[in-house]
Formats: C-alpha cells, sequence, structure tokens
C-alpha cells in the first residue's frame, strides 16, 4: 500500500524516532534512506548515534544526491528517508537544480507501491539570518517541505518528542 | 461582516497562499495591503514573484507605515495585509511607536465592517540572536502577534503549506 | 494531586502567561520558581518585568542551578517553574553534567504530590547556528524538552499567546 507521511520539525524535537515509529509500523525489514554525508567530526558522530538507535529491523542505504533513484530502488519495503533538508543541503552545494530534483521525488513518490516516510527540518522559524546563502537555504527548505507535504498523505509536526498532527 | 483572522508561520510555509484563499473566500474584489517597501534587489523580487501569484480579483495598495489608516480606508472589502512583521521592521526604521501603533491597528480592526487576513511571521523559535537590534525585534514581534490574535476570530499556523488551528 | 504541565514555545509567545493561569487554577498560594539570574541589565530588566505582572498570590523562590531541591522544597503548593532553557543555560555555564540533572529533575517530578506547570523555550526550529556552543545548546534544550515531555501529564505549544494542545 503506497502511504506517504512527512515528519517536520525542529532540531532535536524527536522527529527521527517518531518516523522510524511509523516506519515500522508499516512492518519490517524496512530501509533507511541516510541522506547525511560524514564531513566532519560533529556530523559522523551524530551519524553513529541514530545508527545506533535503530534495531536489526533496518536495512541501511546512503544516498546524499539521487534520492529518487534510492526510494525506486528500495520499494517493496517501508522506507525512512531521514532528512529532507540534508539532501537539499547536498543538492545545493552540488549546485543541482533542487527545485527539478523535488519535482522527481513527488513524482517518485506518486508512484511507490510501499510506504515512505520522509524526515525534514523547520528551519524558518527565527530571525532572518545575515548571510544570503543561508536565506536562500531555508526559503528553498520551506518550499521543499510544502511540495511533500502536498502530495503526502499525512504530516506530523514533532514538538518535544512528541506528534502534532497537521494533516 | 466583521471577521479578523491572524495566519502566521516561518518563512516559506506557505501563509501567504493560505491568506489569500481565506480572503477570497469572503468574496471578490479583495484589497492587497503591501506593507512591503522595495529596498533593495532581493526584496523587489520577493515582492514581484507575490504579485504574480495573485490574479485580478484583486486591488492591490502599498502602506509601508500606515496600516490602519489603509485598513478603515478600505472597508467594504475583504483585506489582506501582507505582512504585519514587514510592517514592524517600517516602523521601528523610522523610529516610530510600535507599541502604540499595534494598539491603533487592533482599534481599528474592531471597528471594520468587512474581514482582514492579516499575515505574519514566527521568529522567536531559534537561538537568542548575537545583536541586540535583532532580539528587541523578535520581542516586538511576538508582542504583536499576542496582541492581533488576541482580537482575532480565527488563529492559523502555517505549516509546510497546511493550516494548524490554533484559534 | 501530582499534575505536571509543560509549556513550550518561542520567545515572546505568551507562554508565561499562560502557565501562571494555569499554575493559579490548580490553587493559591503558588510558588514562582525562577531560574533568571540578572547577569545584565538587560536580563535584570526582563525579570523585573514578569515579577511585576504577577500579583500577591505568589511566593517567589530564586534558584539559578539546584532545580530539583527547589521543587522538592516548596512541594504542597502548586509550583510554576520558569524557565527550563535558563537552567539548562546557567547548568552549562556553571559545567554541570545537565544530562544527569534532567534526569534529577524528571525522577523528582514523578514524586510530588502537588502540581508543577515548567515552562521550556523551543530554540531549534531556525537555521543552524555558527557557533558550535549554540549548537550544543540547542540540541540540549530539545533533548531535555522531549525528557520532561515524556513525564508530563499535558504538554502545551503556545503560539502568539495561544496554548495549543500537544499531549
Amino acid at each position: 500500500m503506497r502511504h506517504t507521511i512527512l515528519v517536520t520539525g525542529g532540531v532535536r524535537s524527536g522527529k527521527s524516532a517518531i518516523a522510524e515509529e511509523r516506519t515500522l509500523g508499516f512492518g519490517a525489514p524496512a530501509t533507511y534512506i541516510a541522506t547525511a554525508q560524514a564531513l566532519d567530526d560533529e556530523m559522523a558522530e551524530r551519524i553513529a548515534r541514530h545508527q545506533a538507535r535503530r534495531g536489526p529491523e533496518w536495512r541501511t542505504v546512503s544516498e546524499p544526491l539521487d534520492l529518487p533513484a534510492a526510494i525506486a530502488a528500495s520499494d517493496g519495503t517501508p522506507r525512512l528517508v531521514d532528512c529532507l533538508t540534508l539532501w537539499l543541503t547536498n543538492l545545493m552545494l552540488a549546485e543541482r537544480d533542487w527545485r527539478a530534483e523535488t519535482e522527481r521525488l513527488t513524482a517518485t513518490l506518486a508512484r511507490q507501491s510501499a510506504p515512505v516516510v520522509l524526515v525534514s527540518n523547520e528551519v524558518g522559524l527565527g530571525i532572518v539570518p545575515d548571510n544570503a546563502l543561508a536565506r536562500r537555504f531555508r526559503d528553498a527548505a520551506g518550499l521543499m517541505n510544502q511540495d511533500v507535504a502536498k502530495v503526502a498523505d499525512e504530516v506530523i509536526l514533532a514538538v518535544a518528542g512528541l506528534p502534532l498532527k497537521v494533516k
């Protein structure tokens, strides 16, 4: 059964735990699609911490750029994508057209036969950042979240580890 | 019928689209009250993009400072104010008393005979900014949102393009 | 009756007013447990403004570091803790183990016979901060909020002065 869930929220709001629980609720084994790249020690530590929490029900796939292909290749199992804002960062650093890639993503989501749960970040509820790149990034993240929310069956805002139903 | 709606949320959370739909739901033609000033190219581009999305049902009025007067002058049509945080920025740059102006605004809203939908921004859910002006601005924005929410019939938090009912 | 409420939200979102109303709803006199330290004029002014709004139903206790002890010592009256993120700041500045202190806090909350309402801040919905300390702080604040939310009977997100029920 096709079912798409977007879990969004602030940093350390418990998004990943909520998303993992929802993904395994569709059955196991599940596929964890990591978009993170361990570019520095801080990020490597975060990735390791996330992996340690996940159990043997998970098969992990790493795909920093071609997320639609990774989703298509793992159809048949419940998928967890963690996370869209890191994917967006990777696309922007690689100077890809993130808008076109987002369209590919939503088109791919519409063609799945198994569920996909996507984690994203809310980054636009602070003061306007000083530098133009950060402003472009938060604009892009907000638009990407809107596009994915449009095709999602459920949208959840994580607050203090709890799911708040938005759609 | 008097009806006041506050649509708040992060940047690129779909606030304007939600607010436009709600405004036109009250009937057309509607009045778009823009508080934006095209002070630089980035802002001019954003204004143009917003205008391009709106259709011929809209009459546009530009008023960076005297928002209560612009609202009073357009009574009889549904109004969309986009947005309160830019208005606050303009007031602070012009060294006006934003607290007194907010009181004028809420008093004006109470006297309208046609609906007013107001867009605002949530700017206080990030880390404390380094500079004192940014801290004063986010304090003021939060207090203004509270004041307008108090007199509003509906308050909506936009999340990923979706309306979350707060009041 | 033991009852724990977490009121979280952005800066100037009306958290304190909501929390005060909920605390007094359990009866008076109530105990206000302030974690703030008046380290500079801006903070002193903020503390004074908060105190001025509270009435004679409140007994004020100031405890920047040993919050669990202050809660235990005031059992029998409704308590308001304002706020957890300032407590976290104090713990980090004093180089205490905030994770161990959070465990002491949640264990203490579980042993109370009278209600406790705790105010916290959402600080993780903006752009990733440039400096590592700010990133550590927002990670810690998010995790602390999750831990307290887990043991809370109610969790409220304050938006524009209005309570949004999360749990």
